[in-house]
């Protein structure tokens, strides 16, 4: 007998195609993605992409997600997930459906993506942007010095190596810079790799940017669209979220992540409001 | 007899609701908004959130798109065209919807939005971005000495004001910049003056920032999502298009529209994919 390890990550996005309705995947979320209540809107953006990476699979050799768009409908919790899909499109180079996500017959996120294939992107690159300036991830700060509160509701920082820039983490002790920027070193704790499916978490993994308007609080995602832009390679992602706009009760939060090898693997954004109340 | 005289993009949106069908509306797209033979990304987009704006006016005070995200399946022409909608959620400050645009039974475009209310907003904003820097619109470069070639494959552009920074449009003349940026002023032609549903028109107006990086031809979108994040007020509005990374086949081009008080009333990125061949 064997026993096979599967990454929590892998655990969190499994999915079994459902016998008698064509198009339908089962899954379950599971406890250790929560934050705040919820489960993390990257994990559930994962979770759709992938349903459609699978129903893809069987028509097109169109594996990876290139575009992935999701808006959030209501708050998910642990257990049992339905995820229904629907080809809209297959094309030569992509193929385009969407992906709804419902517990207990309550829809939680309505996904429209376009699937593709990374491994067999032209190679050409031209490019300006540049990665984020980080100290070695040894001389960032993880997780263990992150406030007890913070910990305490977010049991997915557990799956996470997470190390902060120390120049962005003012706001963990009371003094945000107010720059609207959180940038750090990420990887899965237990030692999964990256590939596109995960980028789709990672894009929204860190503490939101409202932290270091000063603004703290659940900051809940109206739509977040991630593309994504490269295979990454194997070891540390560096990631940066930043605002610049702040204006009737929401703000924008883009995020860039980088692989190992300095290419920008993907680029998102979000739309989401502003937290009420504390702080 | 009164003759009312509705603006070129108002008839360009123009729907009629359909009496047996509930959450379907039917539409002409003109021949005026052709771009190399398809229809502008923008107008559809337009015309799709206008459906959803239609739908939710039943339903919920929520007239203003605040996020739209469109993914285009396959080309469309001037003629009929039919949105079919439905709605997702109603929430208290968004409803949230999908619309499908098709032609002759094709579908070309797949939505999801998000609408609120952007006259009730809170007033409260914290920005760092700044407005682009361009000479007054009678030093900028108008219609007049674009390229006959690009003229006449663009029948949309007789219903522009636009009036490009003269220090980005060394392209139009064999000099591209390199930088990936275009910025200008714009207008619609007839007057009608902006409001949130023009804004998804112009997100998408100017040239594609890859004439600036010397590749000249048609960029078909992936998918475009916009932000609507203030009402504009009357006057011109000025306009930035910007990419920062051409890999494997695609680029992102980020927009930003800023109204003539210099508030950024709406952010945009797209996936769009390399031209082809040309240059």
């Amino acid at each position: 007998m064997t026993t096979v390890t599967r990454s929590e990550f892998d655990q969190g996005i499994a999915l079994t195609r459902h016998a008698e309705e064509p198009g339908r995947y089962d899954g379950d979320l599971g406890a250790g993605w929560q934050i705040g209540g919820g489960v993390n809107g990257g994990l559930l953006l994962a979770v759709a992409a992938h349903a459609l990476s699978l129903e893809h699979g069987q028509h097109a050799a169109h594996p990876d997600p290139i575009s992935v768009s999701g808006y959030y409908l209501s708050a998910s919790t642990p257990g049992p997930a339905t995820v229904r899909t629907e080809v809209l499109r297959t094309g030569r180079g992509l193929s385009t459906g969407t992906a709804s996500l419902s517990q207990d017959g309550v829809e939680r996120l309505r996904v429209v993506a376009s699937h593709g294939d990374l491994a067999t992107a032209d190679g050409e690159v031209r490019t300006t942007a540049t990665p984020p300036q980080l100290p070695p991830p040894d001389q960032c700060i993880g997780i263990e010095h992150a406030p007890r509160q913070l910990v305490e509701q977010a049991a997915l920082l557990e799956r996470f190596d997470l190390r902060l820039d120390p120049a962005a983490v003012g706001w963990a002790l009371g003094q945000p810079s107010g720059q609207g920027r959180i940038q750090g070193w990420f990887r899965l704790a237990d030692g999964r790799q990256p590939d596109p499916l995960m980028l789709l978490l990672v894009a929204d993994a860190l503490p939101p940017v409202t932290f270091d308007l000063g603004l703290p609080g659940w900051a809940p995602t109206v739509e977040l669209t991630v593309h994504l832009r490269a295979k990454p390679a194997p070891g540390w992602l560096r990631v940066v979220h930043a605002t610049r706009n702040l204006a009737g009760g929401y703000f924008e939060e883009d995020a860039e992540v980088w692989d190992e090898t300095g290419r920008l693997v993907a680029q998102s954004r979000q739309l989401a409001r502003v937290p009420r109340g504390q702080g």
